[in-house]
């Protein structure tokens, strides 16, 4: 039988068809991969988090299988209020964050909670491809705002707020998912200036906030427009993603009581096993030193890509030089275009991800984005190498 | 400021008021609860699933924290198909699973797939609360079909298909929730046969299913109708709910199609740790022995819970025998609310839930659900001396 699905899973679905390429290359180990997110496993607390699990059987025993709130673990819940106090100088308590299935699902929850059909919203012009994904499911007009080496482009937002009514906009504003971009503080005070007087809320999305390598941490918009701004952050990239430990955090109470009773309906709660568990490794860890693990990681990767990329490839391909988290974003030479590329690299045994999915309207683009976390520094330097040779075919035709 | 949120969280939410009781009621510790649906935490094969952890992390190491594929994790996925094999006769591959955060978020993922704004669908009368909860955000037209002593009233279905184009049906056919109640072999017969001709899917829920400690098993829709059904799972009921793992089951590629893309958006995908968890702990476990233990308890649980009603409930108050799962289903004698004997009773000491909440459009209705795995055999006779008293002070008035 032919099934009639809903038009929010009806429409041609542009991002996934990219995923699949992600998916199906990730299984095949003879291919260097730039192309995924993954965290470098080697900076996983595995005997940590083995650690906090056996406590967590001595000292919690049965509760640790049954259900639980759906809002989340309270201790949990307090110690990333107590975090956000101490990393970025924000005042939560436990009762404002809510535990999610990853940060992803915090996306999913707040879509589903402010966007009716039809309505405005506003995202970075390229933005995170599975975020994407998600608002397209409630069928909202999307506006794609430039993102300029400062972040936003705040001119353009000036114009779309003053020609649209948003319901929210979606931003990441440290290391931004694709391109590796940071928002200058000049930035952020300016777009909380626009938003002010606006009905526009905020969802700010803050993965790899805590993996800065270099430079000084901007203000996030909870701490300018805090009733307005909804935090989502992960434990993915800083303890480890298989868990599927998010939250979000926000001091606007109407938000919070929808949002709790809406991740009830989603899925009940987040596994309280890995909460605890995680709630145990914070208890029982200095986070900061594992935090510094992956920096350090982290941080010699993307100057062993960026080295390699200076080395390898030809004049004319530009590219982000990230303060901090996983991606760099490079931009080839005029008539080469990012797709060409991505296909002739995968041939030759290299994956990268060419911009077309990150951007809601643009295609054909000269853009791609490269993560640097997951491979060894062998790796990085032949897959650039390889690459260089697919841009230099490119340009020779 | 004043969120202007989407219409599906903007109606008011009947259901949850409900659920706050429970939740407020199952926080105070001097209140004996028939409320809530929790499984036995004396069930739960604690030490078994810490054997399990200690294997994986030996075994699989960094993986079990890293991300994994949106679908679930494979062997796990085999393990549910062998299963489905062995207790019910149904041929699944790994490939027709797919797992969920608990069976819950499967329900919100097979809705959002299918139903639009002002799409039919039918529901069991009454239905499972949270599962109301769910379709209630995708704005359905709900067709509420009267549940009788041996399933779905067929005749109403009938009525219900012929004027009417809905695209799915909601069943739980074993040890209903709230009801208790089993559908017979005919009424499973003769519903496959009414939907044959139709465009009708069917979302079978089967969280107890295994939880049966008398009579014989009926077929699967899936069995009948193995295209058009989709039949979920959890291992809440029979492992530990704390982990939320679930799944869905189909052998409809469309579906399961949809399904992969939709949950990748939804969360990317459940907790890979607690499924690597759960597939230990049944590679090095006898399951069927651990739901041994189960049913045994339930079992007797159900029968305290019977002879005590039996024994201290004035005559006129009816309520269902189930052959398995968690609850039962008690009717007042004309002229008793349920919720009045839900509020009384909290006064008393004692916490039952008022039928009210599982009913679509029905109010003040004379039925309540009870809860028998959960409390201790001397909470069940006290919890229902004290109730027995509320209904009498009631029949007074």
């Amino acid at each position: 039988m032919k099934v009639d699905f809903a038009n929010r899973v009806s429409k041609p679905d542009f991002q996934g068809e990219f995923l699949d390429i992600i998916l199906k290359t990730a299984a095949n180990p003879s291919l260097i991969s730039f192309a995924g997110g993954l965290p470098n496993p080697s900076s996983f607390p595995v005997e940590e988090v083995h650690a906090a699990v056996n406590k967590v059987f001595e000292t919690k025993g049965y509760s640790a299988l049954q259900y639980n709130a759906a809002a989340g673990y309270r201790p949990l819940r307090e110690k990333i209020a107590a975090r956000y106090k101490k990393t970025m100088g924000l005042d939560y308590t436990a009762d404002e964050i809510i535990i999610t299935t990853g940060s992803q699902q915090a996306l999913d929850m707040f879509t589903a909670c402010l966007v009716n059909d039809g309505d405005e919203m506003i995202v970075e012009n390229p933005s995170y491809l599975a975020a994407l994904q998600v608002f397209h499911h409630y069928n909202p007009v999307i506006k794609a705002v430039d993102l300029l080496q400062d972040g936003m482009d705040v001119n353009q937002l000036e114009e779309v707020l003053k020609n649209n009514n948003p319901k929210f906009m979606y931003i990441i504003p440290n290391f931004q998912n694709p391109t590796g971009l940071t928002y200058s503080e000049e930035t952020r005070v300016k777009i909380a200036e626009l938003l002010k007087d606006s009905n526009c809320m905020i969802l700010e999305d803050n993965p790899y906030g805590e993996l800065r390598f270099s430079g000084k941490a901007g203000h996030s918009m909870a701490y300018f427009l805090p009733e307005r701004t909804c935090l989502t952050g992960t434990f993915s990239k800083i303890v480890a993603p298989g868990m599927r430990v998010g939250w979000v955090a926000t001091k606007n109470k109407e938000l919070l009581e929808k949002f709790e009773v809406y991740k009830s309906a989603m899925d009940l709660h987040t596994s309280v096993f890995d909460q605890m568990v995680i709630d145990q490794f914070l208890a029982d860890n200095d986070l900061d030193e594992q935090i510094e693990v992956a920096k350090k990681l982290y941080s010699a990767k993307a100057q062993k890509m960026m080295d390699c990329m200076d080395k390898y490839l030809p004049e004319g391909v530009e590219f982000t030089r990230p303060e901090g988290g996983m991606f760099l974003w490079a931009t080839m030479p005029e008539g080469i275009k990012g797709v060409d590329v991505q296909n002739l690299a995968i041939k030759k045994g290299v994956v990268v991800l060419a911009g077309d999915p990150f951007y809601e309207y643009d295609r054909e683009v000269r853009t791609m984005r490269i993560n640097y976390s997951n491979a060894s520094d062998d790796k990085i330097e032949e897959g650039v190498r390889i690459l260089a040779d697919a841009i230099k075919e490119l340009l020779e035709k």
